[in-house]
């Protein structure tokens, strides 16, 4: 029995990318002028069939969910700011809502399990798995059931925003020690040391990062596992299975994905890791102010749009550079010809 | 008698900014978490003097005029292509057409000097001053006279621009060999030689970079002046000229200037060596693929927004970058704060 998740993604229209490619140089433009954005609008052709690709419709999707590891003292914030902030994204306070308005995008924010239940907010849906996960210092995150419970919810996601005709998928996530199972997660697939990989997150000051640092060496000596279902039940989180469900999901559905910092791009190489054919599917969006970030989106063969020193999660860096990625679209798709403007090419050397 | 573009530009709002400062630590989000958008927010309060600045309006003006140093073969297009992009501007169909509509931004341009004259277009002012500037290899670029109208064009445009509200302004530019004339006045500001700020503009190969180089050289050494108005004059453009009083009557006025690329920065190089006291109005939106371009931005202490390669001009690298402006300010502004969101803060360390 194959699980849905090892299902191929979606091809990309590579004759129509080489269409759009020929088509770049007939804009009333110096070749390559537009450097990054000329390469984006290429993509978008492929994944839309499209010359002209259009960028109306985002979804954005905020996973939250507490984690057991929080017990560790890892984080600068209490671990109670997880529900808070789920209320704050639904009340349109967060930076993340502020953003969604500006694109005019829709925002949904999933429950996959903060430590206590929540009250029925409007625009959040109660997905709840458990009270956060297990502190995987002492033992696996998650159990298998759970696992495949955070993907399929994950996979829900993807599919309504099909439903929906998004043009591009936002993941965000909040959960209190969420870059301690990222750079669990990261350490293990990278193949790199807990020095490496540990940051400030949300604030920690040199201490609290070496204690942060002793916390993810530990969890990885405790689970040696490098196969990467296992890898993501023993270190994971539920918003964090969620959004490698919604990113194999999006790609199986035809959904482009704009990544956004150190959670999200560990989840990336997660979901990568299981189903190689989703990478094309993938778009960096901002090199986040997480020291190793970088080498996560390195890992993934992407190179990001924005280096603005941002550090928030929730999908913010994504939603600020998804404006780029409509004004590539639009700009491949609106601009004039050389023959239809009337303007005289490039000089023979 | 003083000179209009001497006096000093509006005082910004210390103050408030200084409450700016404070305010973004109320608001749900780590401190700091926001990176260069948080300080971004805060000039703008200081600009606004408002706590919770708005980037609604904004203003694109482009500014279009030949140049006689074109006859030196130092570009990759034929001279013609100023006054056909003039059209193009207008009628919708260049990049910057594009990205203003993207912008909801008014975009008007206005011809200083094509070599042609131009019939009448609607969305375009005719301030012809001459069929171009002069070869600066032979002779100065421009009049006292001349220098003197193009400044004042310049001031017009941010006249016009604050009449009609405007709380950002992008100026930008098209002409035919003005990457040359901009290499020649930066050289000679930021004391560099012509290797060192001669680029490809839009699109020399290493042959047509090593000529133009020469070419440049050749005009510093036929202008070794350095008094600013006099550089201007002797190896400026006429657009070049108009941005440098735009810039200058709009920091006078209180409009914030978010520069493009190669040419206009180094018309705000220009400016703010005329008129120090601009430098606080000015704002760095990307950095252009030119190589000398980071050079500029450094002698303006200005930091770009975006690397994304571009090097079109036209105020493109600019319109690109207003919508991450526009994202810093709403976000200081409509983000909830701790205490409002009932989200608890920081622990102590």
């Amino acid at each position: 029995m194959s699980e849905w998740y090892l299902a191929e993604a979606k091809a990309i229209d590579a004759a129509m990318m080489e269409r759009a490619e020929s088509y770049q140089l007939t804009l009333t433009k110096p070749p390559g002028a537009l450097g990054q954005l000329e390469q984006l609008a290429i993509q978008f052709s492929g994944y839309q069939s499209r010359l002209k690709p259009v960028l109306e419709t985002i979804e954005i999707v905020v996973m939250a969910a507490d984690h057991g590891v929080a017990g560790e003292n890892v984080s600068a914030f209490p671990q109670a700011v997880t529900g808070e902030m789920v209320k704050n994204f639904a009340s349109g306070g967060a930076a993340i809502s502020v953003l969604a308005r500006q694109l005019n995008a829709r925002l949904t924010v999933i429950n996959l399990g903060t430590v206590e239940p929540l009250p029925e907010i409007e625009g959040v849906l109660d997905r709840r798995i458990a009270a956060g996960t297990a502190n995987f210092c002492k033992v696996p995150a998650m159990t298998v059931e759970q696992l495949q419970q955070a993907l399929a919810i994950g996979r829900e996601a993807a599919e309504a925003a099909a439903r929906r005709g998004a043009q591009l998928f936002i993941g965000g996530e909040m959960g209190i020690a969420n870059t301690t199972s990222a750079a669990c997660l990261a350490a293990r697939l990278l193949g790199k040391y807990a020095e490496q990989m540990t940051g400030p997150g949300t604030g920690l000051d040199a201490a609290g990062v070496n204690h942060k640092m002793a916390v993810v060496e530990r969890a990885l000596v405790r689970h040696p596992e490098v196969e990467v279902m296992q890898v993501l039940q023993n270190l994971g989180g539920f918003e964090i299975a969620g959004l490698v469900g919604a990113y194999i999901g999006c790609a199986q559905l035809g959904i482009p994905v704009l990544l956004d910092g150190y959670i999200t791009t560990a989840a990336a190489l997660i979901a990568e890791q299981i189903n190689p054919s989703i990478q094309p599917w993938l778009l960096a969006s901002h090199q986040s102010a997480e020291p190793a970030h970088i080498d996560m989106l390195q890992g993934l063969k992407l190179q990001p749009l924005l280096d603005l020193g941002m550090r928030l999660g929730e999908g913010s860096g994504a939603a600020v550079a998804a404006t780029i990625v409509q004004a590539a679209c639009r700009l491949q798709s609106e601009m004039a010809s050389f023959a239809n403007a009337g303007v005289s090419g490039k000089l023979d050397a």
